[in-house]
């Protein structure tokens, strides 16, 4: 499979994201997954020697246009077509690639998914996931973490339906509970929004709800996915990330479990309702985030998650 | 002056709410502060000893019934006129404390402000506020933590005066900045209550507004009161809450800052809007806890808090 890379996204690129293709290649010694490296050679130039190992194990894809993290999104993708962003979308809709990672601008990436490779039919918005360390084993999965700021009860039951999928074929969770981010246990608790979503999701066939949790339930084996609108699941998620920064980074504390905070070690986060896999790149993303974007887009991919959202909302539809 | 203690609140009640008192009065050498303990005589009996040798420090008020966590707040408050928070309200009311505390059933404590003491003319709505800890120095304040889950833009205006009069008087903060809480920097960002009240907080005479800051700001000296609604809020603060629990309780992680996310450090949160001094206790609160929450209402007092709050709504009034 392909997965097309972003270099010029990120507040490091492209030394970092090149650095971590090296990463990558250099620790999977099966070429199945084959990275395409979208960019402007002129910047990349100092650091392609790293990849010189291995040559005909990726693909090089010149953008000579790169969409900075602080312009507006639609503008930026409609006047720069030959940037990095732009040129992935189109790479992924030709299906010259099966996946497209960037850490760029993430409101250019949304633009450029709905423009080019479109949302699932039957899904009415796109959401942005993030896994969450989970004590004593793997991840479990918040979203929406940012883009769906303002949500209709409707919307948390894609959020959930999306979630459930991706935990059962990303995470092998066979049977994901689903919780509603909520500020009391008992249905009835909470804003107008989560009152109104608690009855639809009760009803909903083909998930497991399992009714609220709260804040203090992100990190346990309550539910394996918390669905929540994308303002308090955004703050969530940085005021998490957060907390690693200060007792691991600042305070050197040294902790498993704290380790697991790290965004570099799942990489970034999957974009859920496109017709194909996309993984949005923090920032800050470092050589060994880069790396594990990689490996979780691919995992997306030979996951067959994309076509379980389809076949899941088709018969929604029908 | 006379602090009154709900003794039935809480999970632990009345044993850890007697055991704080005497907590308390053991470390409080002055008489300054005079505990007025409301509870059932009978189910204080087997702890009431303790308090023995601090005859005439404290005040015994029998109040024979107790409004349970799990009742319905309007109901229970009606119905239970010799409730521990009903006779502590009245107590309240009539002035003969100065405040009151309970670690029990959270709408049963708001209805009874509302019904006896009564929101500060001027004021909206009441709002929890939550000490967070802050790297380098202190508290921050969080606002609203979880009475207020839906709001508009001027709820948010009134949180900032009220956080920012209580971080000076409290916490000694000569110029409180105030962040809106928010899921981008600049300003247009978030859902359309941070849009709408940015401008509002902006416009705003006599609060130091900074502008948005984000889940990782919480912990950190960016802004000294954060405001938000209350769903986000208690999302936040119950997540902080379990970091605290996982980390310190059950990976047994020793760090002074670490530390200061246990709520027994601050004892419990205050309600900012009434026309007296309220404190609300965490359902589980210890002895320790119960200690803290008389010295954090002491200091409501002393510190004249609350006529600052009055003072500033009959000026924003006229």
């Amino acid at each position: 499979m392909n997965i097309g890379l972003d270099i010029m996204g990120g507040d490091y690129a492209p030394a970092e994201a090149i650095k971590g293709v090296h990463l990558f290649l250099e620790h999977t010694p099966d070429n199945s997954v084959h990275p395409v490296l979208i960019g402007n050679a002129q910047e990349a130039a100092p650091y392609l020697h790293l990849l010189e190992p291995y040559k005909g194990r990726y693909t090089w894809v010149e953008a000579p246009e790169t969409i900075s993290m602080d312009e507006h999104p639609t503008k930026a993708f409609k006047d720069k077509p030959n940037s990095s962003i732009a040129v992935g979308f189109g790479l992924l809709k030709m299906g010259k690639t099966d996946a497209f990672i960037s850490a760029g601008n993430t409101g250019a990436m949304m633009v450029g998914a709905m423009y080019t490779i479109k949302t699932i039919e039957g899904v009415l918005r796109p959401t942005i996931a993030s896994p969450v360390p989970r004590m004593n084993s793997t991840f479990n999965l918040l979203l929406d973490v940012g883009i769906n700021a303002d949500c209709k009860p409707e919307h948390l039951v894609q959020f959930a339906q999306l979630g459930s999928i991706y935990s059962s074929h990303i995470f092998g969770v066979e049977k994901p509970a689903i919780g509603l981010l909520n500020i009391g246990e008992e249905e009835g608790k909470g804003n107008i929004l989560a009152q109104a979503a608690y009855p639809l999701l009760k009803e909903e066939q083909g998930i497991y709800f399992i009714g609220n949790v709260e804040g203090r339930d992100l990190f346990t084996d309550k539910a394996n996915v918390v669905v929540c609108e994308g303002f308090v699941g955004n703050v969530a998620l940085k005021m998490a990330e957060s907390l690693y920064h200060i007792f691991k980074e600042e305070r050197n504390i040294e902790d498993p479990f704290l380790a697991q905070f790290n965004y570099e070690v799942y990489g970034g986060l999957p974009v859920l309702g496109l017709n194909k896999a996309v993984m949005i790149g923090h920032g800050v993303s470092s050589a060994l985030a880069f790396k594990n974007l990689i490996t979780a887009a691919a995992k997306m991919v030979s996951s067959n998650v994309i076509d379980a959202f389809k076949k899941h909302f088709a018969t929604a539809v029908a």
